[in-house]
């Protein structure tokens, strides 16, 4: 049970963003700028991103969405499926392997990434601004997955919720919308 | 040195601000709606919640940063420095020890924070709002700490540095102004 009253029809993140909505709404401009705005990286290798860092807390909530979201814009269940499991063999390019790396060692702590994993994304063809986002959403979602399960929230069981909500990402996105969970 | 390139006067997060605007500002608003918003916390109380979780996460520029602002609100070094230490036996009161003990347990993963550290803050007289917004703050700094980290910003040596910079954050807050570090 979470430990503020939350609505009931809004599990997860959805109902801490509807209790406090004015800290929510630069959450969700932040989220949308990072992981729909203009980017040389895909959304759905952005999803990836926050699939592998809620993967790594253990947020479970964050998990089970954000690889619903990743798979609904890549089309296969298993890219994320592999990514959460083993990076080095998970089929996506050399530049996200290297990228999604960086991503992991954020989320266990900012000073564990190294010279060496920057250089290797480089390497691959990772720019300035892949380099910055990969770490800030990161950054993001381990502020999320914080969020998400130091409030207790609830994490529904059932996977069609996830479907649901994943098909909710690709289709609006992050900003507010009054109709947005009407479907969930 | 930064894995990107930054700003040279502008070390710490505020190179990384400048460096990509458009998704600073959500980050910048979010910070001022939670640190200096209306709360029954005062912004010296905030501060030390961002300390807290600054330390704990061996960001060294964040912690400077924000020991210094919750000095300025303060008017007493000593209190960030015996929060940093140890909690329990600092000089605040019995609520922020609660609400700092939960801070602590979000820092280093969200699951951590008990239903027990719940109900030890609100015998102290936390309200929803409170437990909310610490874990909140909580979650920000772990986003913060994982920004400035990850991208091997630049540290500042010099303790004269911090101050300026936290009699910034007392005059100023977090919203951008073009004059904002001309006294950095």
């Amino acid at each position: 049970m979470p430990y503020i009253p939350l609505k009931e029809n809004l599990p997860g993140i959805t109902g801490l963003l509807d209790y406090r909505q004015d800290t929510a709404l630069p959450i969700r401009q932040l989220t949308q700028i990072l992981l729909r705005g203009e980017s040389t990286l895909t959304p759905g290798e952005r999803e990836l991103i926050a699939t592998v860092v809620s993967s790594g807390n253990e947020c479970k909530f964050c998990t089970a969405a954000h690889t619903a979201a990743a798979t609904a814009f890549l089309h296969d269940p298993s890219i994320a499926e592999q990514v959460k499991q083993d990076i080095s063999t998970a089929p996506v390019s050399e530049k996200m392997k290297a990228l999604l790396t960086i991503a992991s060692a954020v989320q266990k702590k900012g000073r564990l990434v190294t010279p060496e994993m920057a250089a290797a994304a480089r390497e691959q063809g990772a720019t300035d601004r892949e380099l910055h986002d990969t770490v800030l959403i990161a950054a993001l979602f381990s502020l999320y997955n914080r969020y998400v399960d130091g409030l207790a929230s609830v994490t529904p069981a059932e996977p069609a919720f996830y479907h649901r909500l994943g098909d909710i990402l690709l289709e609006k996105g992050y900003l507010p919308s009054t109709d947005r969970y009407s479907n969930l």
